[in-house]
């Protein structure tokens, strides 16, 4: 179906590409505030940069938008439904970003966002506020001087995916008929490489946990008592070790048990990808000799996109300091996460992670374990139709690239509860680069992406209104 | 010899515990700057503890005072030489104090000391502001009104102790003149137990080093590279577990070779002693039913006074914060000790740790390793006329009371080069109790010993004049 009055994609893109320095400008608005959802002293922040979204979701021409409270940050909701007939759309982003830390690698603050070598440098940039920023541009696009959208759009942006999504799951569930749709939008993936736009089909789910060992109430005297009471740090090392073994399995029994098994024809597939390890190590900066390491018998994008893992995301005890004290710490503690792949079950696998710590824990030390949170591992049919438009408008919107499909090892826990509880598919059509550093210091976003990822939601939503 | 104007050693003691609550309320005043030697920005506060200290030494009594420049923390030195044909004894101590951190544990702040259930609670309490100044409240009980000393006594009072003595070996070997004499005396060691006064006639030795795992330049996301390369956190965790066997011995190739084995009659000795493992819970903080944890084949005392080894005195890496964060770390960090015993060479020891550690680290990080500071183990014969002194003090200090013959498993550098470059033995006459959190929040100094302490050293000085 069509709308009379409405502009074509092609004359949106054009628009867009035109504004592109007044989007920008704007954007850095958004990326000045440090919406850190893991920090509590950050909690006005989060507030302040949903306020600013409902108020810019305003001003663009989305309708009944509203800062909608949950039992932890709030859901910025608005949306478009004058296409009667035309398909419609839910549109997620999140407004949350990462912590900081360290701080000091830095270049620039990472609140102060700045244009720089074609890229805008802020924490957020990329991960998600840019990519959910280009949703917004193009409903602007569409719907300024009295324009029309090509489909229905609904929009729910929440803050707090980057501490586990914990209250978005009881919010979709309580709001099914709000958010009720035909199809998921998201970006907040990564392209293959430069020059390879993608559609991400299938994501890893995962579990985090922090486990804590405590010995004496007090750090001792390393001379007193050295050689002859239990170090936490040492047990803890200890544990965390054993937890794989030397082909870099995960050790924990039934770990594995649900992993389904790469299909041939996608193992085929990935491996005819335009991989290249160089490009890899560089996206991960790592060293030109410096070698890879995973688990043996997958190659690396296997590792990456179909296969679990269990990484030490932190660890601290004891002395920290500038040079010696001679302790043995009270107290060590670690932060562990398990990536996740389909069938695997995140509540499941981190009971048998903590069960298994618990249970092999020595006595000469107490051990605690707590799962912070969990999500679920998700993947898309490639021949679903939602995906085929979400690839067609890929190659619109980088016009001589070639898109592709891929799968991702990040998590986006929420398209599972797209699936399950509003039962529509979700498009990934996100447009980072793995170099991009998102999660640490000096995170940056490609213009030429943005503008392209601009382009390819403005195609997106006339194709999808055809396709659906 | 004697002196016949100068009061007995009976009647100072007399005078010390009269005086007992003014001399507290001046070691308040001294345990009030917080000289924490292994944090720059505290050196201001370890020249301002000097100046103290010399000031008060001129006060009571003491001459040639002077606070005399390293290339690190100055020495205060002073003396009192007017006992002609007398023994001259060289009194050791150090006026540095550990960090304080975790801070949040101390119950009080660790610079503002207070008396509660019969102990001084501050950071140095014990090590070793409050012990050292036992010695400084002797020579005043000895000295007011125009008395005399019984001997010739030296200070050397060093600020660098708790961060390896760095330039303590230089300054002694240019000061050997000044330094000269018959026996050296440090009160920085604790009695086997409360009730238990005691000489300590062997200490062990220590060298402390860092070790730096570097992967990537930044801190990855963990969906995008977790399991494709290698995580410093647990490249590190797996190196130090690697350098302990199952039976808790060290596997780095030299080890222990030059460790002297214990003798039969010391093993019998010890075994004889009322070693309580329940107390030594107590001491170490540890709940009743902990069990304790060391190298196989050696008793709990066994392990603390005569067998080397390596702990790993602090961790850290990753994110470290409240909630979740996934990453994969740029870096991950340790702070490793070995506490040695003779006839282990420090220097040589940290070098096979270092070797060791550099060899078999894997080629999918960098791995770095510093020699922080080391220092060498000593043992003094306990049939030498000095010590068997030493013992008598402390049955007339602490009446009623039997005093023994102990090692311990700290490490007191110093005696190690008051041996070599003075050649004189040490007296290790220490007051401090292993629960008293030296080196950990809330240290504190058993006033009951103080005061034994403070008598004891009075006739240690009587008992020497006649015995050397």
């Amino acid at each position: 179906m069509t709308i009379p009055t409405m502009r074509s994609a092609a004359e949106v893109a054009a628009r867009l590409d035109q504004d592109h320095e007044v989007i920008v400008e704007t954007l850095k608005e958004l990326l000045r505030i440090p919406s850190v959802s893991a920090l509590s002293q950050h909690r006005g922040d989060v507030d302040r940069c949903a306020a600013w979204l409902a108020e810019h979701m305003r001003a663009i021409g989305l309708e009944q938008v509203a800062v909608m409270p949950t039992e932890g940050n709030p859901v910025v909701y608005g949306d478009w439904l004058h296409a009667p007939g035309a398909p419609t759309a839910l549109v997620y982003g999140h407004y949350d970003v990462q912590p900081v830390d360290p701080l000091d690698e830095w270049e620039r603050p990472p609140f102060e966002p700045v244009v720089r070598d074609g890229s805008i440098f802020a924490r957020g940039a990329v991960d998600d506020k840019g990519q959910l920023f280009m949703h917004l541009k193009v409903v602007e696009a569409y719907l300024r001087d009295g324009g029309s959208l090509p489909m229905n759009l609904k929009f729910l942006l929440e803050g707090e995916e980057e501490i586990g999504s914990e209250h978005l799951d009881h919010f979709i569930a309580d709001h099914v008929p709000l958010l009720q749709a035909d199809v998921a939008v998201i970006s907040d993936t990564s392209m293959f490489a430069k020059g390879v736009p993608s559609i991400t089909y299938g994501l890893r789910g995962i579990t985090y946990l922090q486990v804590d060992v405590r010995g004496s109430a007090v750090d001792l005297h390393s001379g007193t008592f050295g050689g002859a009471v239990a170090n936490p740090i040492q047990v803890l090392c200890e544990m965390l070790v054993a937890l794989k073994d030397g082909d870099d399995r995960v050790t924990v029994p039934g770990f594995y048990d649900r992993v389904r098994a790469l299909r041939d024809d996608e193992r085929k597939a990935w491996s005819s990808l335009p991989f290249d390890e160089g490009l890899f190590r560089t996206q991960a900066a790592l060293p030109a000799n410096r070698p890879l390491r995973g688990e043996a018998g997958f190659s690396t994008l296997e590792r990456v996109w179909a296969r679990p893992t269990l990484e030490i995301n932190g660890i601290w005890g004891g002395f920290q300091g500038e040079g010696a004290k001679t302790v043995i710490a009270a107290e060590a503690h670690a932060k562990l996460s398990c990536r996740l792949v389909p069938d695997q079950d995140p509540g499941g696998v981190a009971a048998l992670v903590r069960d298994h710590l618990l249970r092999t824990a020595p006595p000469t030390v107490d051990v605690e374990v707590t799962v912070i949170h969990s999500g679920r591992p998700s993947l898309t049919p490639i021949e679903h139709p939602a995906i085929q438009s979400g690839l067609r408008a890929l190659e619109r919107g980088f016009p001589g690239q070639h898109a592709t499909f891929i799968r991702s090892g990040g998590s986006i826990p929420v398209v599972a509860t797209f699936q399950d509880v509003l039962g529509v598919p979700t498009v990934l059509l996100g447009v980072g680069l793995d170099e991009e550093h998102a999660h640490a210091p000096n995170e940056r976003f490609h213009l030429e992406n943005f503008a392209g990822g601009m382009r390819s939601v403005a195609h997106l939503w006339e194709d999808l209104a055809r396709t659906l």
